[in-house]
């Protein structure tokens, strides 16, 4: 462990370095604060102008004319982030638990690409792996508290999430035996694209969720039948998680408004409307 | 200001144009008088007419055939609607007022194209401007009271915003993620089409929602099963803005009932849920 | 009118006429006798066929092979429905409403191609009307009382009209307003199909329900921008009318299950389950 | 019928042979038991590694280097799958209904194909069927039991079962009415793709469930003014069945409680509201 060890703090007393480590935890870990909002706000700015770069290095023609202008920019940025990165590991207590951290490795991998790039030129790709940067924000969202509606939706998926599963397991069931049978009926046409069966999957998971590229499309007039069934089926299917998530919601929905449930005193009524003084049924005041 | 030198009318009397000019406002402005109906519809009918013309003349082989008779009514029909626009400024109290607003915007945006073309005849796309007269008719809709249907719509969605922003951040957050995934996987293959990241991220925004061009679509085996998982999530998926606005919408349905709006004798108060009996407000007897 | 004139029958007493009238009556137009279920089965039978028909001798292939025995079976059944036109003209009491009646306008569409074919030879297109007579299906479908499902699909959707239809109007706004601004931006491009302002508009339509042929889509930068944009409204938007028709049958479906909403004579409690024979909250007897 | 004739089984006591039956029994067909529970999931693993054995010999590339490995690989697979429907036939009490059940023919369809390959080697196709040993992995998810999410799902889905089949008849007719007048629109532009009429009606079920596949599109203005109604239309249809869904879902939810399916002491009777104090059936009252 490498505790406190930083060398240009060394000469410092401890209470001292204590109070400088709680001042940048404050601003770089809190949101309430002022330091800690304007922080936040200038990390998502440099977070979305970094990724923009990162965009825009990979569009040829901006790239071959403003090349310079993005590596110098890059490296500014990259620069910052690592400064924010060691900053991070100073300041917290428990610095391995950080480090990894899911935050602490989408920190640690958001800057490592970049110096990595440094010593082997050759791997372009690498360098794409900085777009994750971008989840890096989720942090500044789960810090600034969300309103009420991110909670519906939160406990609507949860909640959800189990009949989705279920559903979800029998979907790849469904594509795949209908991947099967259009590869045995289509398969002597290959100019329709069913070429194996994992294309032909690749095509029933294409219709089945009606996005339909037309890259793979059946010919003969069986396979047009099938692919007609499949697609009618599909347009029932497609309601089911719809119905699964509409329904969640309207459960998740009756807790979000904890007012509403409460009984009048008076005549045991319940269900009021928000913000209710007297009890609608009685006229009794209701006791909040 | 150039309030009420108007020539034509200098010589009436301030009373007699005080009254001219709420003739005028009658007849143009509101919508419940006998004359205000006929000009709503006459310029409804006009609007539609002149959208019509634009698209037409946007046709190389009509614009070819009846381009002087398309001329002809263009002029006819920007005339009038300059006059309009002109009975409009003469007859609102505060000018200024209404010249800066959204609809006095749109107004001036839906002449003044075609003004600009005399001059600089080469501005074709200027002309296309003009479409947005199809704006005005919003106007036409909030004066002439709408159904219940429109009340529910309205309210359902402005209840969802919230919601469908969180959503809508988070499906953005997906989409560059996806494709830049997708860029790394596919990029070697350039008869894919996943030449950068911006052009990835298109096609991650058509795929998951399900539009699906077919202009981009992975070649890989790798980028094919990663599309597929990109194609059942956003299946799941597509289920969240409907849960919610159906929620929402739910909500809103309870006030839609004609009872619920009336109001307590006592305090005003409106919105009381069915088979109220005293109002939640106040506590008065409401008055059925 | 030649109310009752037929020749064949000119010599039978008024009253035995008015008797075959009625028993032919019964056969065609009533749906509970056994006759009258037996006719149904067979013209339905008979509508699919030379529906069938219609779609076979379309196919270049089977038309050119089997094409006089499509004519003959084309032969033998316009004789019968023609023979059933007739009957149906002859027993009717009211014959000028019949003939003028959606379902009698029907009839006729799907006898007169095939004798005005025998006329115009070369009128290929007018053949095509005759699959109309498959509406004739809805007929039959009228008469044999549908299930309760029917019923919340149709009050459903009828309560959903005047939401559904302010919605699709803004959709039609939505999509003029959309097109026009890809025609201006993609116009320069004519390699990406947005050559009129109408064809644009068709573009808006197949992305904003995101069907997504693929014929036309935007190649420049910016309007693959614009068009990601409209895709993900487009995606909000979808919930519109699910959230709607939801929203209307579940209303329905409350009204679908008169015995649910019966009160209880003893406490006043309503809402019981189906086929409840006690109150569920006193266990006083309910009186169905 | 040849029960309890295995030759090797032959020396064996009855009461033994019965013991022996009861223990496979137990193992195979039973859940809840450890070597049952082992059994499953010995299976489960060895149905999906037969089912990616299928789909990679489908793909010419593996197939022609792994061919080997696959085959002798396919063998192994195929001869335990043939001993457990061996073990099946003869612990089973009831051979004759086991062999014809549902999954006795799927699990003799898993192994036919293989077998009738060694004697009819061209028959590729046959080879495919073998991927319907997928649909044994419903029979692993029967006998281990589902969460509560499974039965919200099934009882959703079989309650809408009637409004759907209703809905999809309707949208069956509606499809082949616009497939025809499409027909009709642009049969004279071969470009299009439409060919004949079952061809457009495949284009109407592409276009209406916004699969959108492009391989067919209309051409001709009035062709492509018909196909942008055809999709706003499917827009406001594509809301029925997750309507229908959503409100079954909704009504099975209710059901969902734990409580709700409390079972009356004096009459057996289940499926209680929530709140219930006396059975629904016989009135007397309920023990929570």
């Amino acid at each position: 462990m490498f505790k406190g060890r930083f060398p240009t703090f060394k000469r410092m007393g401890q209470d001292e370095e204590n109070k400088l480590k709680q001042k940048i935890f404050d601003v770089i870990f809190e949101a309430n604060t002022p330091y800690g909002k304007l922080f936040d706000i200038t990390l998502l700015f440099l977070i979305l102008m970094s990724v923009g770069l990162v965009m825009l290095e990979s569009v040829p023609a901006v790239n071959a004319r403003y090349h310079s202008t993005l590596v110098t920019l890059e490296w500014t940025l990259t620069s910052l982030f690592t400064l924010e990165y060691l900053l991070r590991i100073y300041c917290v207590k428990n610095r391995w638990r950080y480090i990894f951290s899911f935050y602490g490795i989408i920190d640690l991998l958001s800057i490592l690409p970049f110096y990595l790039g440094l010593f082997f030129p050759t791997s372009k790709y690498l360098s794409s792996i900085r777009i994750l940067r971008l989840l890096r924000i989720f942090r500044i969202f789960n810090l600034t508290r969300f309103t009420r509606g991110k909670n519906v939706l939160v406990i609507g998926l949860k909640e959800s999430k189990d009949k989705i599963i279920v559903f979800l397991s029998f979907i790849v069931l469904i594509v795949v035996v209908i991947g099967s049978i259009m590869y045995m009926v289509e398969h002597d046409h290959p100019e329709s694209g069913f070429t194996s069966i994992p294309i032909s999957i690749y095509w029933a998971v294409v219709t089945l969720t009606t996005v339909g590229y037309g890259d793979i499309s059946p010919v003969t007039g069986l396979g047009q039948f099938l692919a007609s069934l499949v697609m009618i089926i599909g347009y029932g299917v497609i309601a089911v998680p719809t119905g699964i998530v509409t329904m969640e919601m309207n459960k998740a929905a009756k807790y979000d408004v904890p007012k509403n449930t409460e009984r009048c005193r008076n005549c045991g009524d319940d269900y009021h409307l928000d913000g209710s003084v007297y009890c609608k049924t009685c006229g009794h005041k209701l006791n909040h």
